[in-house]
């Protein structure tokens, strides 16, 4: 299963000269914590509420002044649509981040990768099983 | 096994009047995206990043001024140390948040829970497993 069926997609991406304001608000909009940061399509880079945390708040930067260009993590992490979810697991684990960019061969940025959607994937496939389990002892199972 | 062996204890915590800045300074110095907010160590709520990015920098409320107590999230939802790995994360996934502070029967904070915590836990536990296997195969195994 192609990656990009859990991602978001299309992703929230900005280019590199919105200001850390705009790029929050496009973050709120879409309820995510992570923007692609991308210059005709291409990734350059991510930027996330951790960086809004650590490069802006704790910098004592202006969010109406700073750059998304300045302060985001460049370059990206980033994996194709053909890993698979265990892959993008354990790489966000061992690179300590919560985002993966989805990037095609072209450079072109095609999704975003969270790990909450890796979990509420998962979860929704345990929902699915139990779910299944419980039709089967109400229909064909053992009875009682 | 008590949640408390994987989790931060003891937690990174402020008080309610501390300043957003102050918080975000606690929160880099542990290289965490949560903070328990406690009074007489009792916690009163959670402020984590996405808190920084949502009710302080979308709101342009300055970090300098504002106090944890007003932007905090409370009450917090709360987890026993006695529950089990798959019953945080579950909980954690359903009510969308990334962290569970560890209360006692007293309502004292004893530790933060991270999905961070659980998925580092849990990629240990693989890796233990694989290399038990590789001894197994090398030692004991039928050879080759």
């Amino acid at each position: 299963m192609s990656l990009l069926k859990i991602a978001s997609v299309p992703p929230a991406a900005v280019a590199p000269d919105t200001t850390v304001l705009e790029a929050v608000e496009v973050m709120a909009e879409h309820g995510v914590g992570a923007v692609g940061v991308v210059d005709n399509g291409q990734l350059r880079g991510i930027f996330t509420e951790r960086d809004v945390m650590l490069r802006v708040v704790l910098r004592h930067r202006s969010p109406q002044d700073t750059r998304v260009g300045e302060v985001m993590t460049s370059p990206a992490e980033t994996i194709s649509d053909e890993a698979s979810e265990e892959d993008a697991l354990v790489h966000m684990v061992e690179h300590h981040v919560r985002h993966l960019p989805i990037v095609g061969a072209d450079g072109q940025l095609k999704g975003m990768l969270s790990v909450r959607n890796l979990l509420e994937h998962r979860v929704d496939e345990l929902a699915r099983e139990l779910h299944s389990l419980d039709q089967y002892l109400a229909n064909d199972g053992p009875g009682g």
